[in-house]
């Protein structure tokens, strides 16, 4: 019986109960883009936003309005109707009126009432030493700041969560100053208080008994919720937050992936899991749980960013074991090896030596693009080889469906190519002025039913800011009035990872390609050790799928 | 008074204190090599263990002898003499007997024996669940195969340390049995228990509650010395280490980087620091600890693998910062922005270059790079002007120091520039037979005392994998001969990063480029709307920076 319980419920942690409830608080879009090297565009931003929302998190935090551009325009888009999440309120974060002004005609908190979200996160200084030497002002100045920032938000009909910045080291340094400060923000307010591990030096221990203090300080009396908002410096940002909870917090920050400024945020990837399967808090629906690698993958790819294979629960390696003594106990009982079912997180078992394991994902896959290819196992098969070798050569058909549409169709004798490649040429020169130029031609042949065998042989030149560039213009003017829909499609998005940076200018290139017609969006890659080959590839993968959906079944 | 105690010794942590010592046990040489992908040769092994003595971890697991003729070799390579190690003990893993057989004739308890080193590290079974259902034996013969093999080893003059595998799990599950396994190892000689928490499930506060227990049982009587050796599977590895240290255990296994299978073990990158200075547990020396950062970066390049940027503590990134308002703060009080001083863990303070930047970051960053631009008011300005020109055009020299310098050369008039390109033609071109061609021409002015007005003018011309890869060798053969250093300088990493992938292929590229002298690195940026151009930025950055370094100052 005993073992009954293990093998259904492995991961389950018997010990103290956490609160039954949490609120999730997602700051991937602000706090996670601090990370060195990190720069979504807008675009990157909505898509997130989306992604996040799909998961079911209750508070997603979008950016900073005002301080800088994007930002700002970010939410403007959002508030004109581009961002209609279904679940998660939409936050705004912005800092305390500045020392010695009014409230009222701050321009700070004036653009952060501008973004129009109806949840803002207000951030303060609640460590005296910040207070007197980073912003030069009195501690009691600082009060006043705080109080007079949440009370204006608060009369513009905003709610309010307060961001005690360095609530920790200025708790450690001068607790009865950090506590002013969580109670000048209560006071005038503010509905979540949330303690910030802003330096991100503390440990568990520190985490728990200080959040319990304030806890029974604020979390009693009209119950002011207690948030917490932790780093990684000390690779303790998921236990932190756990301890932060643990401890009577119910509302937790953190980022997708972890990402985040210097070593990172908490891992919403890691602490969702842990809080869903091993306490039983259901912060996520058990679907959205399943979908967590996947979109943990697809924010990574957004970002332009490469997924850590190593990641609990939701990296490639997460689940994978080496052939030998784990295979065959794994093989009698799944749950020798695992600590949890990798499914609950979208993930999957893999064996190196298992065919199994692909084939299912396969069969998986297809029927997640609503292609049945559990029917014919040898179809299935026949992918999974293909994939694999594919997959080895650099390719990943994680974010790119229509490649992986395309390669299913080629296998099934489904595909209906309208155009054949004869060749390309692409020419950069930069002469002596500095300014670069770049042509492009392309030899193509187009389904033609007025012409000899169906096919004619067109060949095209084109211009362009650079040699990619060229050779979709020299693409276009080659099968010119043949695909008349070719003018609705254009490229939204062009990535371009390096698969093996260690092989510096000889490394393979793999390139991801996001196309539109204004109505669908659909992805392509392609890979080369040459930049421009790769590229090609993703863009006649990405005219054939276009122009196939648009023409008929493809 | 107070503030003095934060700006000394910020991140001392003031809550239960830890035992007063821990011995730490390296197994980066034996379940580290589990990680996927990673295939270290027995050079590599005896290099990664002598780097690890020098940081004086007293226990270094150098495999499993038997298991494979690497670490066999590499044992019998340790007794010949060449791992002269200074401080650790140098330990061989192994399996308790076979099930039914005697332990005299164990074949694999043999080979541990023949391993010859002066600590074993025995692994035996504690989950009733692994006995019956992997084994394929009696709980009673698991518990003989145990202490029959501790009590041979002992007898041949052994010290046993004994793994407890599942540990954690099987005390959840079975936790009589679990003990009695350790009372079985425990009454046959073995010194320290440890407790493993193998599939890595586990998280704090269950850690913390069975290792008290089992300290509680062992620790009173004639004291057996409690260890723990956890897996990263919830991302709380280092918190889990904590928790049981804290709990009374007094042995800690880990890695160096983390690294493991799944998601790895528990970090002694993080462990080290976390306990010396945040618990002042003296685990290694001052001096020793600086090298943590070196050591970490070598032991990764050992294994080839590239150094993790945002690794708490030993990552380039881990003390970095973007933002301008934490610059400030910076200038004013390091301990503002930071948790602990980076130099104690050979680190530094890094400030990034980024559009917040002000004239203050700019002279900060010339402090670092040895660059006096405080007293030149103007010259900061013109600098701070340029940096915001260039990174509004795309440029980021957040990864790019090299870049940064001779901008700030050229601003300063310091520069001695060593060529000069005219221009440059790449071709790219893909037959009907789908193999793509690269040929790239560079046309050079290099630098030629022997010319008329010190300049002389060089054509070259190469072929290579892809448009960059022959412009880097067109580049070399026109130079040809007049920088003999430049033969030494090679790519290391090639980065491409498409700046606003919403305008598809017309968006700028940003490339970035490691180059390497074999002693030096250093990093460039190019940015362009075309990839071609972009890189030839960066890769004539790297030239001149590397040439410039190595001829002379730049």
């Amino acid at each position: 019986m005993a073992e009954d319980h293990v093998a259904e419920s492995p991961g389950r942690q018997p010990d103290t109960p956490l609160p039954a409830w949490v609120d999730l608080y997602d700051t991937t879009l602000r706090d996670g883009t601090q990370r060195e090297g990190i720069t979504p565009t807008v675009d990157d931003k909505l898509r997130i936003a989306r992604l996040i929302d799909g998961l079911g998190v209750p508070f997603i935090e979008g950016g900073w309005p005002g301080a800088n551009p994007k930002d700002t325009e970010f939410f403007a888009r959002a508030a004109k109707g581009e961002l209609p999440l279904e679940r998660a309120e939409l936050v705004a974060f912005g800092m305390t009126r500045r020392p010695d002004r009014d409230a009222s005609g701050d321009p700070s908190l004036g653009t952060l009432l501008e973004a129009a979200t109806p949840v803002v996160c207000l951030v303060g200084k609640a460590w005296s030493l910040h207070v007197t030497e980073a912003v030069g002002t009195t501690k009691d100045e600082n009060l006043a700041m705080i109080a007079d920032s949440v009370r204006l938000l608060r009369s513009e009909g905003r709610r309010v969560l307060f961001d005690a910045e360095h609530f920790f080291d200025g708790h450690r340094n001068d607790p009865d100053y950090a506590l002013a400060v969580l109670e000048a923000a209560a006071e005038a307010g503010a509905e979540c208080l949330v303690l910030c591990d802003t330096n991100g030096g503390m440990l568990p221990e520190e985490v728990e008994r200080v959040t319990g203090g304030v806890v029974g300080r604020f979390g009693g009396r009209g119950g002011t919720q207690i948030g917490v908002h932790v780093h990684n410096d000390t690779e303790c940002a998921v236990a932190n937050s756990l301890a932060g909870l643990r401890a009577g917090a119910t509302h937790v920050q953190g980022t997708v992936n972890g990402i985040g400024e210097r070593c990172g945020n908490a891992n919403l990837c890691s602490l969702i899991p842990n809080l869903k399967l091993k306490y039983g808090i259901d912060v996520v629906g058990d679907t959205e749980l399943g979908q967590l690698t996947t979109v943990a993958n697809e924010v990574a790819e957004t970002m332009n960013l490469i997924p850590d294979p190593h990641a609990p629960y939701v990296g490639h390696a997460a689940f994978a074991h080496k052939a030998g003594l784990h295979t065959s106990a794994l093989q009698k009982n799944p749950m020798t090896y695992q600590h949890i079912d990798p499914a609950k997180v979208g993930g999957e078992l893999r064996l190196l030596m298992s065919e199994l394991a692909g084939r299912s994902t396969i069969v998986m896959k297809g029927e997640q693009l609503g292609i049945d290819l559990g029917g014919d196992g040898d179809l299935a098969n026949r992918i999974l080889g293909r994939v694999k070798d594919l997959e080895h050569a650099g390719y990943s058909f994680e974010a790119a469906d229509a490649s992986f549409e395309l390669l299913v169709a080629d296998e099934a004798g489904t595909a209906e190519d309208v155009f054949r490649l004869e060749g390309f040429r692409a020419i950069v020169e930069r002469r002596e002025d500095g300014s670069p130029v770049a042509e492009g031609t392309v030899r193509v042949w187009v389904r033609d039913e007025t012409a000899e065998g169906g096919w004619s042989r067109r060949i095209g030149v084109g211009e362009g800011n650079g040699p990619v560039d060229a050779l979709d213009q020299a693409f276009r003017h080659a099968v010119n009035g043949q695909f008349p829909d070719l003018d609705r499609i254009h490229l939204a998005d062009y990535k371009v990872r390096i698969v093996d940076p260690q092989a510096g200018t000889g490394a393979t290139t793999r390139v991801l390609v996001s196309s539109s017609d204004g109505e669908r969006e659909w992805q392509t890659v392609g890979v080369s050790e040459n930049v421009i080959d790769a590229s090609w590839k993703a863009m006649a993968d990405a005219y054939r799928y276009g122009l196939a959906g648009i023409d008929g079944p493809g």
